[in-house]
């Protein structure tokens, strides 16, 4: 029953047509293998995974069957390598690339894809501060697939808070620390799907300072490299939670295991923040997924399933009834899922284009840098709640069938709905965009971004070749990017009163931005629609602009009412007398 | 680890203050102890049925053990008769009352509530409809609690198009009938939990019509009452799904099994829809109580939880962290959840009190049944989507530990999720509402809700003892409901030309819908509140003119996107080529 997965490759070809990557056959080639892979591979078992779940024994937990031997078909092919360097065994796929090959991944099996996120994470975080001697340890056999890697942030008293962190290290005679303390929430954190698994954990050196900078990163690994012996990393159990049954999330005690520091003391919460903030990315990219699979899901369902007599009489058949999607509101749910899937695409096409730049150094990387700073919380948290409507949607065009198990809609919207509350809540990535991001550089990274979309309605106000509606929709766009910065500006001047409005308005000011933020990259896709010529099916084509339509139409005035909540200030969120 | 609930007993109070019931003061006690019920006896094994569920074997369900006896309980308790009339062993609650019965049962326990509220609803169809003879083979013992009640509507191949029925019924020589066919769906459509189960079940008379007006409605049990043999009623299987396990969702094989007819020949549709928006108004209560548990879910783990230190200094704690509600996010999220129990419930009472006008007869009570008619699908499916939106909301308030079974905010959104689909999805409210209850009777009935809307903010303007705020929210009203009509004006016209701009514009107008009439009762609550009185709590009073506050002024602007969306009409909803 489980319903197959198609990886988007045309949409993420039209992508990459608008801005060509530098090696792009040979990766566009890694990346249809790799679609190839997961919906063979991968999708089959993801009904499996939630069915039969992780088990906890003695400490030790096993992976359910079926998933651990896709787990392991994934990392023995090498696949884990694909975006790092080829000195450690990678391939060094391009920022580009991997976001596609990412979002692939965790549409098709939401629970393994976190194994292969991790890992790879972990690994950067290694090859960015660690020492040669970590990079010689853990390297070849992380990016080989041999072992795997995992984040050990959160304890049972903090989660979004992590100042608040007990976990404690002391230096041992060998320049080793002693790392104890308990973890809870960690993906991965103990199975039997490798050989063995390498945990970053965040602990504070005794004597360090309190608080988030007292904070240092370790590398803990489960067996200890060079003797091969057990460390005291002990799995006290594992979480009996809603969704993502196939990946265990573990209770760790770390009992003075032997660990060594990951770049230099009390600059571990700044280190982490950067494999954090390459996590957010990887969210947003299950959010984009979710989007996608509810989108393929009800579409196939909307198409072979008869329901009722469409209103429109061009659309009714012979039959005693018609298909769902001869239904308006039907196609309403549909566009909605739509967009959300290919502008949420398009979004984190864009991140990962400055990643790409970001990566290239220079002074264009700074710059991009600060924008990709700013866009992360937006795509992490707009895409992964857009996600979950996709996903709810998905149930509603299924009607009752989509309450049963059988049909796979339901376990998309239990797995999903872990993509707003981890690597960060929506809250939080609210208060980072607004207060650090936004507020913090005085508005001149949004204003950058805000030119950047009125250098495109100026293009296309003066192509002759764009057609009227494209012209109306960037007309349309404009008052939105105007009033952008400037809610910004209101907001600061009240925070100067009281900080807490910056709380107030974050959320609000954050989906507003997500909305216009899509409205911009379907206002390119419908411009380069226009362009992309024969190459790509002309039906395929249309329905990009029928989207572009939609999202205009339907889907941008709900940033009105962020508009107007935002407004109103912190004085209606009082509670109580 | 179960969260416990607390029936709104002093928000029920506010509402009865307002319209006080005819026979108030032991109404208000059945109440009170029924609350008590619910909160000792029914909630305490929610989380149990979740986790252990309905089993099934060879043809048998099985209730978990402690559902079961809790359903006995209700049962033995006498609870069921709580609505029906003296003559039959019922109490003749009002319906204002059993309205608020509903929430409380549904919001400790919505998988049991379910068996009450249909043996409930089937009961008073076959008060309303049935013969003497029905009557008194099936009543005493469905009031008593010996019996329960199914609802049997749905086949394989037909949910929301009833029309589509193949059951078959062939009338035998003593006039009874033999029912034929398979019907799925069916909430306690078998277990043991009862000694015997009515279904209603709707077939096709032998030569009847085909659509939905050749369908006839049946009484057939499980045990022939009268010989206390089997009925041929098979139950194949049970749904594997997505919450509500501890109520069976039944797959019904009926092989020529005996059944009396209920009501005339081929009029059983219109019967069926007799109890069928009975269940509309349960499936809204259901809403409001999913609203209310996550509100109380998630208000006391926000004051309980520390975590992160306030941005507003009046908020500081001495501590590393503060609680989580001093964080504006944090309350907006608990407002957003209480806004939409307390003024749904308000919703609810007033479909309750237009119903015991209904029950009352005459000229009053026929325009109070198409008053009710209207606001009927509004509640259904406005009152289920917000709900779902507060279980989202209370699982983001607990942040990861909320995607964790034992805290028991996941199984409110696995359950809550099938309350948009059943009862009529969403969809379908929002045609039933703008097709038949507003275009079909030329806006009528709206334009005189809205006179009522008008002679609320009328007589707020009059009033010297309301506050300004009160007069300003009333001013602020205003504009909502003199584009109500309008707005159905427009897609009236445009329909003309293709009714599918019915379809296309139905959700959104539902919503709209939605978003003003609880404008309009949070207008009624804040303006009813300056007059409670000192028999109420000043700190209860004044938290209620905080979420008027917050209701006008961050969740009455989402109608501009609503109102923005109906008025783009069909052509945006195109998909493909």
């Amino acid at each position: 029953m489980a319903h197959p997965y198609r990886a988007p490759l045309a949409d993420m070809r039209l992508l990459l047509l608008q801005h060509p990557p530098t090696q792009a056959d040979a990766d566009v080639q890694v990346l249809s293998e790799l679609a190839t892979f997961a919906q063979e591979q991968w999708a089959p078992l993801n009904a499996t995974g939630d069915a039969v779940g992780c088990s906890f024994q003695q400490g030790q937990v096993s992976l359910p069957p079926g998933v651990k031997a896709a787990l392991r078909r994934y990392l023995d092919g090498g696949w884990l390598g694909m975006t790092l360097p080829e000195a450690w065994g990678g391939q060094a796929l391009s920022a580009t690339l991997a976001s596609f090959a990412g979002e692939v991944l965790s549409a098709a099996n939401p629970a393994l894809s976190m194994f292969a996120a991790l890992t790879t994470s972990a690994c950067k975080t290694i090859l960015a501060i660690g020492s040669d001697a970590l990079k010689e340890t853990y390297l070849p056999r992380m990016a080989s697939g041999e072992w795997t890697g995992t984040m050990c942030m959160t304890e049972a008293h903090c989660g979004s808070d992590l100042g608040l962190i007990k976990t404690t290290a002391v230096q041992v005679e060998d320049g080793d620390y002693a790392i104890s303390g308990n973890k809870i929430f960690i993906s991965g954190g103990e199975h039997d799907g490798s050989a063995n698994i390498v945990h970053l954990v965040l602990a504070r050196i005794k004597g360090a300072p309190e608080g988030s900078k007292g904070l240092s990163l370790f590398v803990v690994p489960k067996w200890l490299p060079h003797s091969g012996a057990a460390n005291a990393v002990h799995c006290l159990g594992i979480e009996n939670k809603m969704g993502i049954h196939a990946n265990p999330t573990c209770t760790l005690s770390f009992e003075q295991a032997r660990g060594q520091l990951l770049g230099k003391p009390h600059e571990g919460l700044k280190a982490m923040f950067t494999m954090m903030n390459e996590m957010r990315l990887v969210a947003a990219l299950q959010g984009v997924g979710l989007s996608e699979r509810a989108f393929q899901q009800s579409f196939d369902y909307a198409t072979s399933r008869t329901q009722g007599k469409a209103l429109d009489r061009a659309n009714q058949s012979e039959g005693q009834a018609d298909a769902l999607v001869c239904h308006a509101d039907v196609r309403r749910m549909l566009l909605t899922q739509q967009v959300f899937a290919e502008g949420g695409r398009a979004l984190c096409h864009h991140c990962a284009l400055l990643l790409d730049t970001v990566n290239a150094g220079g002074e264009q990387g700074k710059s991009a840098e600060k924008m990709l700073g700013m866009l992360t919380p937006i795509a992490k948290a707009f895409l992964t709640e857009t996600g979950l409507e996709s996903a709810s949607l998905a149930i509603q065009v299924h009607g009752g069938h989509g309450y049963i198990r059988d049909n796979g809609v339901e376990q998309s919207y239990r797995d999903g709905r872990i993509a707003t509350l981890y690597e960060g809540t929506t809250g939080i990535q609210a208060l980072d965009l607004l207060g650090r991001k936004v507020l913090g550089d005085q508005g001149q990274t949004l204003l950058a971004f805000t030119q950047d979309i009125r250098h495109l309605c100026e293009i296309i106000d003066q192509d002759t070749a764009a057609t009227a509606q494209v012209k109306a929709w960037a007309q349309q766009l404009l008052p939105w990017v105007t009033a952008w910065p400037e809610l910004v500006q209101q907001i600061g001047v009240k925070a100067m009163d009281n900080r807490e409005e910056v709380g107030a308005a974050a959320y609000d000011f954050l989906m507003y931005s997500g909305y216009v933020c899509l409205a911009y990259f379907w206002l390119r896709t419908a411009h380069a629609v226009s362009e992309a010529g024969q190459d790509f099916d002309p039906i395929f084509l249309a329905s990009k602009q029928n989207a572009a339509a939609f999202y205009f139409a339907r889907i941008l005035p709900r940033a009105h009412a962020h508009q107007a909540a935002m407004s109103s200030g912190r004085e209606v969120l009082s509670m109580g007398g």
